[in-house]
């Protein structure tokens, strides 16, 4: 199944916050920038969410809102960041959303 | 009535992020950025925003996740960007969220 993205120009600030103002979104978004390639399933063994179908929602709003791509790799998902169109299209956002939440992390 | 706020340590990003990934809560946070006293009134005045009743949930997420504060002022709600301390603790977030409010106005 291929899914739809959109494209640079469709992407509109409040879709990516609210894809990134969740918890467990925002930690996917951690694995991924930390590089490596990851499917759905090797993301949730690094995060140790055994529950894959409450993830099929925050994979959606993940892919809908532009900050990753979800395509089909065999008879996987292969997940990536869309770092370059992000840094390009709202300068400095992700850096800072990951630095927030490296911040966050040590405080609690 | 007074509400309550959260302390800077208190404050957590994907709560801010949620907060600020609303077209209606971003507009909010960029009038009060642009300077000047508002008080609930007008800042729904500057929007061209009538319906008041449904800003109160508006209010609160803004409140709750740190965004604003929230002050009696006579009659009136007094409302702060927490400019400052948004800076301290996410360095760059707000400006590149802004920075990213004003370019998708261009491109919409």
């Amino acid at each position: 199944m291929m899914y739809r993205h959109p494209t640079v120009g469709q992407i509109r600030i409040a879709d990516v916050l609210t894809a990134l103002g969740n918890p467990v979104r925002l930690s996917v978004v951690r694995v991924l920038d930390a590089g490596g390639e990851y499917n759905c399933g090797s993301v949730l063994g690094r995060l140790g969410i055994t529950s894959k179908s409450t993830m099929t929602h925050h994979w959606r709003v993940l892919r809908e809102s532009g900050v990753i791509l979800q395509q089909p790799s065999g008879r996987e998902n292969l997940l990536t960041l869309r770092r370059t169109e992000l840094d390009s299209r709202y300068p400095g956002l992700l850096d800072a959303v990951l630095a927030g939440a490296a911040s966050d992390e040590i405080l609690s």
